[in-house]
């Protein structure tokens, strides 16, 4: 058998996430299975770099799978492109070493957020962006994700209520990007909880159009409680950019 | 009375062209019309500066409709953006003046095709690609371009059978640039026949992977046939950019 490390991009506006399901196999991962099975005659799993939510998108997550010997990598990528949905693209397959695991071995994850902050919709890229057209204090925002950086508990910035693991994580860099009509939220760290970055980007909000002050991260984070950080932003105009090994 | 003039950005996808017809509302004009009448509490007739085909885009359409004088242009702005769906967007409302015409007073249109030409998906854009993987000689769609520039009887590339009036257009100018995985063509002219961009982007690709030679064209425009043209791309690659007055 051959393992085979595989970039996907996608739009994930009308999938349930990444992630197979029990309830759905409407799922990126599911898609992707699906077009394997056929070709191998066998159930293939596919192991991503990790989760993204329901209707975010991505330009390079990183999957793996097993497959037998007689496939070749360009092989895959042609067959691949040809069966999936147009809404999900290979960009490239490679063979890896017989033990990488596309989510165990990643080391760094980062993810664009992206804001429409002009009055006149952009219809073209509408499906990638969150519009909010408050106006927004740039530098406010840059002093709060300075709290948000570095090696902390991010409970408070966590979906998941019956979270038991770790919620120890570490931010590497958070840059906030001001363009015409948008502004570009990229965050790059060695792992992020569920919901991390939508739960930062509603907060940075919050900061930058004056509800929250850039010293209350330090609070909100000590208090280790979902209710005390900001919002929880669309999954919309969130893509995962790229995944490090 | 006021006239204005209207700017207007389309994702034309899911719309069956620019104008009203008798069997549906469903295109560009009836959605513009459907929510200024509701404002006016009258019908409002939308003058576009022409038709655009089912499935094609517009960066700059321009329009232009009578209201009553307590209109302002940043209320009809704003109204029409909160109204309209959101894959149509009013870019700019100004007044213009009372004779002030978008079909009769246009004096140059630009439209733009955009071919995908990488065998990976562009998942991201594909609404708005025609995807063509074959290779293409840019050199010699360049010359066909050559020919059918000037002011010219285009019937050979018009989609109308039952066309009574003149087919004579200017073709003031065909560019055609080479992305790393992209053809733009690019089109301007004082007005064009229908489906013909489609039809000259469909002959240029024939041209491009050799099934028609750039002399070719010569002999197609004076056949006045349109079965001699080549196939007619589809409208999705095809964005209506800017009409100059």
């Amino acid at each position: 058998m051959k393992n085979f490390k595989i970039k996907v991009a996608y739009d994930g506006s009308r999938y349930k996430g990444w992630q197979v399901q029990k309830s759905t196999k409407d799922t990126i991962q599911g898609k992707i299975e699906s077009v394997l099975e056929k070709l191998a005659c066998h159930p293939v799993d596919v192991i991503g770099s990790g989760r993204t939510d329901a209707g975010v998108h991505a330009k390079g997550q990183i999957a793996n799978f097993h497959m037998e010997d007689n496939f070749s990598s360009e092989y895959l990528l042609t067959y691949l492109n040809e069966y999936l949905p147009e809404d999900i693209a290979v960009l490239s397959v490679e063979e890896a070493e017989e033990r990488f695991h596309s989510r165990y071995h990643a080391v760094e994850k980062t993810y664009q957020y992206r804001i429409h902050t002009a009055k006149i919709p952009n219809v073209f890229e509408r499906r990638y962006l969150y519009t909010f057209t408050e106006p927004l204090q740039i530098d406010k925002m840059r002093q709060a994700a300075e709290y948000l950086t570095g090696t902390k508990d991010f409970t408070s910035f966590c979906g998941n209520k019956h979270m038991k693991k770790s919620a120890v994580r570490s931010v590497y860099k958070i840059t906030i990007e001001e363009k015409e009509e948008e502004i570009r939220i990229t965050y790059s760290g060695n792992g992020f909880l569920q919901n991390m970055i939508r739960i930062m980007t509603g907060t940075l909000l919050e900061v930058g159009c004056g509800r929250k002050d850039p010293e209350d991260i330090e609070e909100i984070l000590s208090a280790k409680n979902r209710e005390k950080a900001g919002y929880t932003a669309p999954a919309q105009g969130l893509t995962l950019l790229e995944v490090k090994y």
